[in-house]
């Protein structure tokens, strides 16, 4: 257990599994188990079980998710930039190892492929073995689904296909998500982009990490000249504001097609979080966070 | 010091400032020093000093603002009423003790009259004390502002005064709040109305209180058939999501009126969170939000 960043609550007895952000602001969780913990080549990887959130994987003291509010990260990473696509059948997936990712992306009728190259297989394996919640759809019942254990980086390099969307679904860039925030990877990213390809990443917090969203945004502009930010609330990521950014290929804005609604319906998908008024409420950003990104 | 929630980190010595939400999910901030510690006759009123938060006011453990993040709060508890209703002249604050409502509200050139009944004295005077870049505007210098050291439900039950804004700026419906989450309390909100009267409330959070929503919810309905829910992100609060209830004394439903923009521009006014599109934006709710207050 000393792996963790546990605090000892000397009143209580409790055990908190705890996020430090900049150093100074923390979240914790009360946990009743710690589930998995294994150093791999890449990372530290752990998963536990924590109250009323469910089960929680943690990589580098870092939570990706919770049980309890997964859905939204993955809603909002994958049926935005979907339908703002309208018709995408080939989808690659760079990170998401714990495959709420997938699991988002194969709900989509139209997917024909979904290649995902998660870097880390004992994220894989603890989040198949312990959060099947996300990772059932890893098992190989989807033959739509070519699951490659490998690094992205070098994926994108060598890759011939290409893609309607392409999700970089990576943690912080420290630890091995690193080269997945420089401006040679989104050129190889462009490159496997079919015409009207769509990208999107994890943006990080415009609260507490403005400065590497400002860089990825940057990144990214410096490739897709209408990249945009878009933003979602998450409950157990340091202060609940997180962003993801977004392009076209063809450098066009989105901000939702007039045809939004149709699409939902015609996908005869439902959501816990997304829908057509989130979808269009996410483009809008606090002015601080425009300011802070060059828009204001 | 033993009067806040601190943790000890055994491992750095470092002092933190914990609020406890649900009994298991915990945001702690670093702390520098403790400025202010005093039970008054409704709840502990303590001020700290927290690293890159600034001084932060916590009642009875919960964190009301921080220097940092408190523009969003009060650009969204203030700009959003006053630009849905658009000639507001005489506003009532019911609580809002740190001034920062006051504040925002007073910047507003069409107001000739704020009236401010906090309950409690010692947050005025710890706010005053520690927090001027809220407490300032309480020194008296605008002469629009009235500020009653009182109980705001029985002002409302004895007040002949009507406005155009009445703005509930409570903490959570625990101890000296609790009263201001009460049926009662907002049949005597309505008729301080004026034709056209807005009414606004803290909302809690879509995450972390759920229920406690509902239940406002519930209650201001049971009065104002259109009350509508409205979102806004926080740093410090837990989870980060967080709701204003907001209501018309003639029921029309809110949601940006046509000439917002011509609003804002005319006011002169420029803000650090608030804009046109996140004051749209900020109705749109996410799915189990909407099911949890009856919409889907």
């Amino acid at each position: 257990m000393s792996e963790i960043n546990v605090d000892h609550q000397s009143t209580t007895g409790n055990i908190w599994a705890s996020e430090v952000a900049r150093g100074h602001f923390k979240t914790s969780l009360k946990i009743k188990n710690m589930l998995f913990s294994e150093k791999s080549d890449f990372q530290l990887v752990q998963v536990v079980d924590a109250v009323d959130l469910g089960k929680v994987l943690i990589n580098d003291g870092v939570f990706m998710l919770s049980e309890r509010d997964e859905f939204i990260y993955h809603d909002m990473i994958t049926h935005l930039p979907m339908f703002e696509h309208g018709a995408v059948e080939k989808v690659l997936i760079i990170g998401g190892g714990d495959g709420g990712t997938a699991r988002e992306v194969l709900r989509h009728p139209s997917v024909k492929k979904c290649v995902m190259v998660e870097i880390d297989e004992a994220v894989i394996r603890a989040c198949r073995q312990h959060i099947p919640q996300t990772a059932r759809c890893l098992d190989g019942s989807d033959a739509r689904l070519e699951l490659i254990v490998g690094d992205g980086v070098a994926y994108m390099q060598n890759a011939t296909d290409t893609f309607d969307l392409i999700i970089v679904d990576s943690t912080d860039p420290i630890g091995p998500a690193k080269p997945l925030f420089g401006v040679s990877f989104y050129q190889d990213v462009r490159r496997r982009l079919r015409d009207n390809g769509v990208v999107v990443a994890q943006g990080e917090s415009p609260f507490v990490f403005p400065d590497t969203q400002k860089a990825l945004y940057d990144v990214i502009k410096e490739v897709f000249k209408g990249v945009q930010a878009y933003n979602y609330s998450n409950w157990i990521y340091p202060s609940g504001l997180f962003s993801f950014m977004i392009a076209q290929k063809d450098g066009g804005l989105m901000g939702a097609p007039a045809n939004l609604r149709e699409r939902i319906t015609q996908s005869g998908l439902s959501f816990d979080y997304y829908n057509e008024d989130i979808h269009r409420a996410a483009f809008a950003l606090p002015n601080f966070q425009r300011k802070k990104l060059g828009l204001a």
